[in-house]
Formats: structure tokens, C-alpha cells, sequence
């Protein structure tokens, strides 16, 4: 795909039937080859040596399918529930920053590929739209992403905004305290480009951030701003001001997982933030049981980092989650073709899923049990 | 060995003594040189990432023998009973499509050597010679291989045919209610050639296939007669039409095992497709205790799927198996040298696994007991 | 950094706040390009076929984190106790011999960059400069370095003279009974370079080492001195001479590390001497938690060899050890920029445990548990 | 180490004092560049995809060693007991064929160097000089190497001579009913070169034997001769011809150990032929502790294959093996420099197993307790 040729057309058609098969390397390579290498860099890497990086992906590898026959899978049922409501399929997009950096249309690219694919976009904080735009440019489903930040005022500034704009749930990252260390962003000297704006975060700002203030000054307010004295407590305030349902993103043990739901916490996302903040921190998918375990039905578990198959996707169902999200791959196909980039992408790993539970022998994802697994060896 | 060189003479002596050293890989890259490159990757790759394709390797690395000394092996008999038949020795053929694609006479010098050779050939239902060709050309044992096609008046012909052909047993492949993803294939815009006919396919479709259907046409014609809805009931309905034997390809548990077996299946073969289907499935040797044990005597049990060497035959029969089922070295012996190249995989691998009896202490496979394995490390 | 570039100002701020981030790989290439491949080699290398070397950082990869999310970490409290005396941060330095071959100012520089980021330094038996001018140089806590000479008399005059210094312990070399076989070194045929002496021991040696005596024939006084024929006897030895509380350095199992408490030793340090003497010695870390079981608090568990980053120190932590040695780290950053490059690496890697702590969710150092270890897979 | 250069004198000193330091990857590299390639790889060389070969290695490697400290390891005795006898150290040369394609000296300069180390030499029944010779050439203690033949006057021929001759005791090869798949061997059309004989062999073939039989010749005779019809009782019937000790080498399993002692083997040589024969074996060093326990001390237990460095042989010894014996790194001596190069080698794993014990705590090879090991990882 080169910039001169037009989007492929996008059919939203009968599971597996439509999709152009993906091929996620070429879209990166593309991706690579598009991007300055700074924007390519801070998208891909991930925090020191990038061990929990690869072995995110490694920890996938491990985890062996042990497929059924002769199931009847006929049509297959993609569709989960999600805070109570029901989804086409299990498939959502990360909170990932500075889309903007990835296409000149950034999150609305990402927002009209999404609508277009039944997909749930959880729109991150630091989104070079603003929610409102966002939310104009399509109609899919919307999260927002919201750290809780030390200027409470700020805060609640976010999430006043971000309710009014109309979204369904609160994505609240809780892996961040400090913001991790990535060494090819200090390689590459990494500052958000000037002409890219930060639309929420500088309307939730408010006075409080010099209007003239680009780039480094941007990345320095949200430096400033991070609060590494959360607590759980925090949780509880956040709750106080929105009747949205909220989402805990960063878990990676049964313990705060447990504790998660009794703050209140709608959903649970084992995320390690893609590799990008505790370097050797455990792989999601292996830290999945334990967090299923603990949350005991009595909310949502989405797992986040390392999903790249639709094999990923099955897995992590197989182990209880009830939805993934991805997030580099949306971001080679938004590079690479912008909304209809993202589309493939999406679509692509929908029907790769769609692929991998009939291969599987399951006809939907309520029957994708446990035992699909073999044990890593 | 070159196309103007003739073929050596296949002589059939006493067991490891005559066999040339079979070097599969030199074979390999000369089907390499040989093949154009569509060709080439179709039989060589695997399904996504190839990861089952390097797992089904790596797992019989992994099992270790533990061989018995001063055991008496003047002489080993190779020989098995398979379907209650006896055979004089333990490798089948899989049945794979198009051996037209790797030289020109196809799947009917894959049978010559099948029979020079005591070796069971299961005849593709995607063999570019029909089934009644590959008959007359030799007295090779036969299966035949069907899948359950949506139209079930074609999959009635086909049986019938088959059966009028005299094929001992059906293998009935149930392991692709969807057809794979492969990127080779994709990349490359893989479709049969066009001088390239499915005899077998044809004949039994009748007239619901365009008699000038060639190359993309009659993959579409395939791609649309899979069938995804199958389910238990339609063995029952296979085994209504037939009176032979049926032997279930695609098993990898001990459950599904054994519904095969109360289905009324004479034989279940242990296989993920050569890596071919579902990726990061479990390796099938790794599959194969589960089954053999639930099984429990009452079927044959083969296993399919990266055997390349004699020891791997030892092994899967050390674990159980009645029988091993081989499938690209073949493609690649016969398009390095037609019938004969066919012929020195087959006696290779057969004097590979006389050699590994031997060494092992074993006189017979009847004396190939689990114990000859240490546990993976 | 280059060596006509002023060294960058240290500044000791709020932890994790000044400090630039490390780049340890980077610093190392900087060390090797500026150090004759003699002097990189006698630093880098390992024993035998380096993969001890190897192994000490592999351990830690395969020890995951299980991060704490909402903790409160807005500070961090990184001191721990040592010998009874606070420290402001859990990071030591390793007696490593010969600091004026990575750096003219040698081990004046490396104390300098210990006192101005409160790290204790212990100073190496074989440090060019004598303890009393590193004494004098700065006042970092210091350790002395001995070992249990052949020569009795030697050994006794290098006790008194490093407790005249005034160092607060007594690091006691446990696993060198011979030197071990490291083939860069030889094939280097490695020697002190003329130009530099070895303060400490040439006085100790007194008229027992010729006063011209350089380069080899200073490496040959030491071999001739190493004493196979140790016991914990002499360690009893070693106690009736000071008053100062020793750590015994080199100890690898539970067993000896409960005869060490036994013996009176304050500390234990479990090291492999970087993977320098015997090679396919267990990982330091792998034998940290039998060592902490049989010490069961008697006295300091200290952990040594392959510490490179914070995410190390935090593990070792976690596993029951007081503090860390780091060796090599601290000779590529002198070797880069003096004092400035030591103060570098001590800075960053205190920096590198502040920010684990944070995204582990422990606020202190006693608040890093087992638990935050997931087992090796 | 040239040809040109004069072989360097070889004292018997004191342990690990004088013995130069041992590089077998720089000796192997110099044979590799002296040798033809076909006696390069007859040596190197492993059967079908080596991974047995590669396995010896990485078992070892696996085997971490838990060194003890301060145990008065002032000297080291490394004597063992070897079939009642006392050894100077626990280090034996495995019976390899061929030393003539290493070096024009071939046996003489191997067993030369030998006697100057104390190492017992099994001499090889395809030596190609006579036992006699051997014998003649030097006072080091012998092995007399024997295949059952199935000729078995030539067996019983082969032994009179070699009793005769004045070896200790007879090394059985029991791993070779059949003559392992060496691809390399294969490639190069191996045979043995047309100027070496096989004294031993051609004296008991007698009049079997065209007296002007070379090369390949002699090559088909040895085949011929291999019997794969040995049992137990062949066993029985060698001890009925001779009163000197058997040792039974290749002996992979616990079963088969207690078999050969019931069998009134003095000795078993727990060994996968260097990987030469059943490719995938267990490496031996793996099923050593199971040979051990099942012995009983009822025999001596020998370890071969994959021994290359001093720790090897430490943890040989800690698994309960007498002695270990080395193959390919004596040939590598021994065509680097002839019987200078093989003293190199046997005194340079010597020394390497004298430091090993040193640094391991270990005063006498009865000190090696099996505590010095932990589990792979």
C-alpha cells in the first residue's frame, strides 16, 4: 500500500469471509520505512531492554492450543459482553498517545475505522484530538483514558470533559506512578512534534498550561503532573465524580485485581503497559489466571500487551478474559494507511480470531474453555 | 542426482542394507532449486507464523532415547498391523495435493514407489491424477483421503468412486472446517496451474463444476465445498455410505479420540496439519500420549506431522502409535527425482528407523516399549 | 562523553529526579574503545568459557516482577541498614583490583564518586592507590579488601594498616583459594602495566616484595601468596585481629553461609567473583535465597556478581539480600569519565531502583517482598 | 603451536603448577586447519543431525556447581580407584579409532603421552598400529578396546593377542549392534586412507584378511565383522575366554547397568559413542545418577562423551562416576602437536580438574559429594 493508492474498500461482511489477510510484519516494516525514526522508535519500544517487550510475545508462543473437531462451527459467534453490553467481537484498541504522530488524521482515522468494525476505542489521555473531535468523527464506542493527575483540579476537569463528550467507561491507568524509562526515546532525544496538539489534556488543563506550550513544554506539564502518591483511595474519589463505569488498567496480580473490585472497579485490564514501563515485569497473558481467579466473575478482565494473533486473542479467552486490546498493531495500520490501515488491521485479526475458534472447534466465544491450552512448555 | 541422470536402482534387501544415507535437507534444497518458488513454499509452509511447523520438529528433539544394549537385533521386523492387516513396515504416505506440482508425473510415480517401496499411500483428494489412475499405475495399498463437502452429493460420488477404485480405507480429514492461513501463499498468489487438473475432484463433482474450470477456478470450487458445520453426525453419515474403514486425520486429543472411536473410526491419525492449520497448536507427538491412552487399543492410532527421521519413527511408536504417516519428504524426494527420489525417501526413512531399532535394542516394533523415552527436557 | 568534555555536574537531588539515565551498554562500548583491549579484557572477562558470566544475567531476566499498583510510592525510601548503620541506598561497590588501568585517577576517582552519592566503596587488596590516599581522597564509608596471605605476617600488617585507615569492615575474599583460569587474560598474557603499583599491598608486603619489583613480577608476589590451604580456622584467625566486622565474600551455599555466622562473620556476600573463578558456578541470585534461609537474620546477606540494573537490585532485594556489589558497571563508567562517569553509574542505578520501587509499588526498601518475584519459567 | 616448532617440554609437577593452560578451541581449530577435511569431520563428526553431539555439551553446561569454601584445599589428591587399582587421577583416553589420520605417530605418540601423565590409554581395536606396538612404545597403564565380531575366532584371536600383549582390561563396545549414520563421514566418501593400517585387527583376522587389503577394503572387512546379534551371553562367553577385567562401554540406562554387573562386568562406561551413533540419545551425563544408583558400587562406573573441561569431570565424579574418559579433545592434541599436544591436553584437563576442585572445596575426589550439583535449570 503507497500513499497514492486509494483505501481499500471496507466490507463489513460474514465472519472470516471478507477480511484481506493481515500480515502485521509488512504493515510494521511499512510503518517503519514511513515514520521519521524517532515516532517509529517510541511506538515500538518499550522500557530497558525491552525483556518484557519480547516476552510478551514469547509467553503466547508458549501457551499451546489443544484444538477440537467437529463442532458444527458453521457460523461463528465473535461477539462478548462488555460492561454489561453486548459486542460484535472481543477486540478493542488501547489508550496509545500521539496518533498523530502515526497519520496527519490521527485518532479520527482510528475512531471512523473503529465505528466501521464494530470496534470499542479506548481514546488515550494524550490523544492529539480532542475527545470532543474524536467523538464527532464517528460512532464507535468510546472509552476515555484518564491518569489521575496532581492537580486534582485537573482531574476532574478530564473527566467532566470526557463525560460530556459521551463515553462509556473510564480507562484509569494505574501502572504509572512514574513514567518508565524507554531508552530510544532518550536515544532519539523523543518530544511530541511541535505541530501536534494534545486536544484533551490542554482543555482539562485549562489556565493552568502556558496556551503557546508545544511539544517538550507538553510532554514537561504531563511529567509534571504525574502523581506517584495514588492510592487506592484515589480510586475511590475518582468514582465519586462520574457515574461511568471504571476500568483498571495495569494489574498484573490476583491480589490488586481483588482489591480493584472492591473499589469498585467495572473492569480489570492485566496490562504491562505493553513492556513500556516495568522492564522484566511478567508477561499479561501469564499473569491472566491469577487475576481471573481473584476477580471471580465480579467484573470485567480485558488483557492488554502482546496481542498480535488471533490465536493471542483466543488464548487469552481461553484463560477468562472477556476482551483484549491491542495497540501497536493499530498503530502500523494507521501509519501504513491510515483509517483504512487501521480497518485492516482490525478486520484482520477479527477474522484471524474468527479462523482460530473454528480451527479450535468453537462456535462461539462462550464456548472457548480453559482446555484449549497445553501447558508452556 | 540430476533430471538427465537415470534413476538408481531400487533394490529390496534385507533391511538397512541396501538404502542409499538419505540426506532429506540436500533433497530439500534440491526441490528448492528445482521448484518454482509458489510451488516450493505451498509444500513447505505452514500456517501463520510457522510456529507449529518448527514446534513439530523441536518436540521430537526433545524426547530423548534411551537406548537398551546386547538385545539381539540380528534382524528387526519392521513390520506393523495396521486396519488388521499386516505391513512390512510402519510408514504411510500422508495424503497431500498437487504432487503434480513437483513433477511431472505426479502422484502416479509417488504410487510406483509407494509400491517398490510396502508403503500405504493415502491419495489426496486434491491429486492431480485421479484416483482410478493412480490405481492402475501400481499395486501400492491405497487410501483414499475425502473431505465431507458441503454439497453432500459430491462427497457421495467421491466415496463411490474411491470405493470402485478398490482403496482400502478412507482418510477423512477433520481438522479444517476453514481453510488455513499461510503468508507463503498469500505472498505469492498461489493458485494451481493451469496444465494441472484434480482428477479425483472433478469426477466426483460432476457437473456442478465448469468442465473448463482450471488453476483459480477449481481452488474456488474447493474453497467453496468446505464445509465448517460438520459435526459428529456427519462421520455417522460417511460411514453409512461405506463399507471400509475410516480413519479420522486431525486429532490432538484424548477426548475427541474418543468419540472418533465411538463413532465407529478404525483409525485416528494424530496430526495438526504439518503446521498447516492452526498455529501454535500443540506439536502432535506431543498429542500422542493423550490419545493413545484414551484410545486404549480400540483403533489404530498414526501420527502425522514432522517425522523426518527414523528415531522420530521409533519414537511415535515408542509412544504408542501404530504407524507414522510422512509427508513433505516425500514431495521433496519426488521432485528432486520423480519415482526414484520417492522411492529413496521411503527406503531411507525405513532404513533409518531399522537403524534407530537396532540401535536401540529393539528386534521388532513390537518390542518398542515407552521406556525407550526420557522425559522432555 | 569524550575525554576533552568537562564531566557533567553531579547534583544529589529528590531520588530519581537528577539523575540521567543510564546507559550501561553504551558506557561499556565508550570503556572498550578508550581501554587497551588488555585492560577491557582483564575487566570484561570471565572464567573458563564465561558462562557463569553469562548465567548471573540471565537469572535475573528469569525472575519476573509482579508489580503493586496504588501504593502511595509519592517518595521512596531507598536506605537500608548495613553492619547497623544506615545507609541512604542499598548499592555498593565491589572490590575490583586495579582502577588506574581503567582510569589515571583510578581509585581516587571511584571514592569520590562513592562519597558524593553516598555509596560504600570497598576498596580491592590490589588498588593502585594505597588505602590511606583513598582514605584521604574522600569520606565515603569504606570497606577493606584482604585476603589470608600464605605469609601470616603480611596478611597481619595489612589488617593493621587498613584499620589504621580507617575502614569500617573487613571484606574477606572466601572463593579464591587458587586464582582462576581466565583466557582472555592469557591469551592477552596480561600483566599490571609498569607504570601503576599497588599502594596497599606493596606496603603490607614490606621488605618481603623487592621495592623495584613491578608489573609481573607485583601479579607474581600475589600468586605466590594465594593460601589453598584456608579453613574457617583462619577466619577465627582473621576475627582475633580487629575489631572489625567481616564479610565473608564467595559464598554460594546455605551451609557455608551458616558456618560463616557460626565463624562471626557480620556479613555474607553470595558472589561467584563475577563468574571469574569457577565457571558453571551457580548464579549468584539462584543461590541468594538458600543463603538468606540459613542466615535467617544473624547477619547481612549481601548480593554480588551480575547487577546491572535497578530492576537487579530490586530482585535481590526482594529474595532477602541487604544491599547489592556492583563490579564492572562502576569500572566502564570510570573508564568513560572518571569520577563523573562512577558518579554516573551509581547515580543511575540508584535512580533505576528508585523508579522499580515506584512501578513495584514498594515506597521503602522493607517493603520489598518475596512476593514481588514470580518463579523462574 | 607450528610443526616446525620443537615440542615443548612436559613436567610432571606438583598439581596445576606447571601445566600450561588448556585452549581446546584453539587446539581443535589448529587440527582442523592441519587435518583434510575428511579426517577432520571423521573426528568431529557426529551421527545424522548431531544433536546428541551438541546435547553432551549443553548437559553439562546445565549442571550448576554449588561450590564450598575455605576447606583446606592446600593440596589436592586426585587419585581415584579404578578396577582395584589406585590411578594418579581419575582421567582415561576413550578407545578412538584411527590416531594415524591425526598424526604420522599415531598410538605411539598418544600413548607416549600417556605414560607421562598417568593416564590410562584404551587403545582402539581400529588402531592403526598393533597393540603390540603400542605396548612396546610405552609403560602407560592399557585397555584393550574388542567388538564381539562375528567371527568369533577372530574375537577370540583378537583377544588372546591382546592379553598377550599385557593391557589391563578389556573395553566392550556394546552401543554398536549396527555402525551408526556419520553424514559427514558419508559426504566425504570417508575411508581410511590407503597408507594406515589396522595392526591389531589385521593380526586377529588372520588368513580372514587379504594381506594386501587397504583403505576401504579393510573399512568392508570391519563392517562385515559387526555382529548385531549380541546378547547378554556373548558377554558370558568373552569372560570365558579371558580372566582380565570387562568394562562395558555405551551404556545409556539403570536397567541395562545391573544386567551388565549380574553379567560379572567389572566395569560400565556410561556413553552415547561421542553422539556417533544413536542420534538423540540421552546425553550420558544425564543418565549417569540412574547408571549409579543402579550399580550400586558394585562395579566401577565410567563417564565418556562430551568431557571437555576440568568441571566436566568434577561433575562426573559428583554423580558417582570413578573416572570419565575424553576422545575427540586428545585427538585435537595430538594432531596440534603430536605427543607433546595430547600431554598438553591430558595435563591441562588434569590441572583444570585440580583447580575445579580447589575452587569447589573439594581436597580429594572422595571429597566430591553430590551436593556439589543443583538441579538443571
Amino acid at each position: 500500500m503507497t500513499a497514492a493508492e486509494p483505501a481499500p474498500a471496507i466490507e463489513w461482511g460474514p465472519a472470516g469471509a471478507t477480511a484481506p489477510p493481515l500480515d502485521l510484519d509488512a504493515l510494521e516494516a511499512e510503518a517503519r520505512e514511513r515514520l521519521p525514526p524517532m515516532a517509529y522508535d517510541f511506538f515500538a519500544g518499550g522500557a530497558h531492554d525491552e525483556i518484557t517487550l519480547r516476552e510478551n510475545r514469547r509467553a503466547f508462543h508458549r501457551l499451546a492450543l489443544r484444538p477440537r473437531v467437529l463442532r458444527g462451527v458453521g457460523s461463528r459467534d465473535l461477539s462478548t459482553t462488555l460492561l454489561g453490553g453486548r459486542r460484535p467481537h472481543p477486540i478493542c484498541i488501547s489508550p496509545m498517545a500521539f496518533h498523530g504522530m502515526a497519520h496527519k488524521d490521527g485518532e479520527l482515522a482510528t475512531a471512523r475505522a473503529a465505528a466501521a468494525t464494530g470496534t470499542t476505542l479506548a481514546v488515550s489521555l494524550f490523544s492529539n484530538a480532542a475527545i470532543e473531535e474524536v467523538r464527532a468523527a464517528s460512532d464507535a464506542p468510546l472509552w476515555s483514558h484518564v491518569y489521575v493527575f496532581r492537580d486534582r483540579g485537573v482531574t476532574r476537569e478530564l473527566v467532566e470533559r470526557v463525560e460530556g463528550a459521551g463515553v462509556e467507561a473510564l480507562v484509569v491507568t494505574v501502572d504509572a506512578p512514574l513514567y518508565g524509562h524507554r531508552p530510544r526515546d532518550v536515544r532519539n532525544g523523543f518530544r511530541l512534534p511541535a505541530h501536534l496538539d494534545v486536544g484533551t489534556l490542554r482543555a482539562a488543563a485549562g489556565g493552568r498550561l502556558d496556551p503557546a506550550a508545544t511539544g517538550a513544554e507538553l510532554d514537561e506539564f504531563f511529567l509534571s503532573q504525574v502523581d506517584p502518591a495514588l492510592t487506592w483511595r484515589d480510586v475511590d474519589w475518582l468514582r465519586s465524580l462520574t457515574s461511568l463505569p471504571l476500568l483498571l488498567k495495569g494489574i498484573l496480580r490476583g491480589d490488586d485485581a481483588a482489591i480493584a473490585v472492591e473499589h469498585g472497579a467495572a473492569g480489570v485490564i492485566v496490562s504491562n503497559h505493553g513492556g513500556r514501563q516495568l522492564d522484566t515485569a511478567v508477561p499479561s497473558v501469564t499473569a491472566l489466571p491469577e487475576v481471573v481467579d481473584a476477580v471471580a466473575g465480579r467484573a470485567d478482565v480485558l488483557l492488554d500487551s502482546g496481542v498480535r494473533r488471533g490465536t493471542d486473542v483466543l488464548k487469552a479467552l481461553a484463560l477468562g478474559a472477556r476482551a483484549v486490546m491491542v495497540g501497536r498493531p493499530v498503530i502500523w495500520g494507521l501509519a501504513a494507511g491510515g483509517e483504512a490501515g487501521v480497518a485492516q488491521v482490525l478486520l484482520g485479526l477479527r477474522a484471524e480470531l474468527d479462523l482460530a475458534m473454528a480451527l479450535s472447534g468453537a462456535s462461539s466465544t462462550a464456548a472457548v474453555s480453559p482446555d484449549l491450552l497445553a501447558l508452556p512448555s
